[in-house]
């Protein structure tokens, strides 16, 4: 008998026993869930033994969450699953800037900073400069929009990775004028390694693939009336830029960084928001 | 752009990443299980709150588990997989009895226990006398063929169920005499729910199922030379026999239990082992 066709009976009876679901939707993920996972199965004729290998890692994955860890999450990015994910979803908004991973490091206690003012309490790194604007698909300046950004230290850390972290640092909610511009400091973003203590960073390493992801900083922004967007923009010429351990990267959103005697940096970077009603599906 | 072609450059990215795989096996488990993901991720155009119900389900399963209880296994267990692997591993095996799921509940503590005594140490349940004997293909009896052997007691729970436990209960190591057979005491088996106290249940009761195991007599043959085999026969007539929460259950591994005055019931099995050559792939 083909594996294609080994216990064909057992995948149907497993899909018909959730005819009774309590919505057509959860009815339709659990059926192609089923039926994926076990063409999977199939396609490598997993091995009891391989099957206990899987058991013991999301088993891990599982474990290794806390209130500051993630690990099914950094598994979803890792295996471009969180990309995806946001691809589906923002097809319908091509008309706007590109969207990126959120990530496992957005808080919800970023303070406001006053136009101009810097995110980072802390001197480390290279100081940057930030300025840009937000506007609408026909170019109408988008006023009042919340953005929130974040980023790494010049360590290479984010602040909710240090012990006993009391207060926010290296991130910030800013505002656009009326005009819809905005300004703000920040520090020269660096590259740096994903959490690979965990399941996840062993399967990277036995895949023969590093934890490194390219320098960025993040930018989420909402306005009413509009599509949110989280984003992130990459560092021109950073090393690992063509092979983000989380797949992030995206042409149009790297740079430009530009240096400055200081040294210090400089970005300008223009977003583009998308009406809500464009979401409609054809 | 149609879903299915959304983001197909991400998806071999993500597959291209892992060229320097520690083994070949591994890469080609990695490569068919991002494939097959991302496959059902384009199918049902995953939302990003379906994704994130699906990080929280899969953390909730992962911590969940401990020494006494594996979440992901049951996962496993109630969308087919573990049926499923084991069809494939078993697929050589075709000349004797059938497999069924190890399940949950296997402990390594079981203690021998001599010809016709009784694995019940309590007096819960309707007694069961089992024989049967152990063969090899072409009818040869095996000796000394170790047969590992569990049930819930009358109540229908394990004894590793119950908080406290310090002896085993309804678990014994039987072995056959020089002529292949065997027989042993033990409860009649009753129906009884899988855990339904964690996510595993609850995405059970959202599917319309429900948590109930037709009534079973674990088994697991080990001797040199034959491909071991997990098993299980079940009673007829039970209730949940054609919904096994579980997909547990073959034909050929229904009874026959037999009802005689007392009342006292008997089961009379004979099964055929493989010997290893067989496991050769052609």
């Amino acid at each position: 008998m083909p594996d294609s066709v080994i216990a064909e009976g057992l995948t149907r009876d497993v899909v018909a026993s959730a005819a009774g679901a309590s919505s057509a939707r959860l009815r339709e993920i659990y059926t192609k869930f089923v039926e994926h996972i076990h063409a999977f199965v199939r396609d490598v004729e997993l091995t009891p033994e391989e099957w206990l290998a899987g058991i013991r890692f999301l088993t891990a994955t599982g474990q290794k969450c806390d209130d500051v860890r993630q690990e099914f999450i950094l598994l979803s990015d890792t295996l471009g699953i969180s990309m995806l994910v946001d691809a589906l979803a923002g097809r319908e908004a091509s008309a706007g800037t590109e969207s990126s991973v959120l990530g496992p490091f957005f808080t919800t206690d970023a303070p406001d900073v006053e136009r101009g003012a810097s995110i980072a309490t802390k001197p480390t790194g290279i100081p940057l400069d930030v300025t840009g604007s937000v506007r609408g698909p026909a170019g109408n300046a988008l006023a009042g929009v919340a953005i929130e950004v974040w980023e790494v230290d010049g360590d290479g850390l984010y602040d909710v990775q240090y012990d006993g972290r009391t207060t926010p640092d290296c991130r910030g909610r800013v505002h656009t004028a009326t005009d819809g511009t905005f300004a703000f400091a920040a520090t020269l973003p660096v590259s740096y390694s994903i959490p690979g203590d965990g399941p996840v960073g062993e399967m990277l390493v036995a895949l023969g693939r590093h934890t490194m992801r390219p320098a960025h900083l993040h930018f989420s922004l909402a306005t009413p009336g509009y599509l949110p967007l989280t984003t992130a923009i990459y560092v021109d010429g950073d090393p690992y830029i063509e092979s983000d351990a989380v797949f992030g990267v995206k042409p149009s959103l790297i740079g430009p960084y530009v240096a400055h005697e200081g040294p210090r940096y400089s970005l300008h970077r223009d977003f583009v928001l998308v009406p809500e009603r464009a979401r409609a599906r054809a």
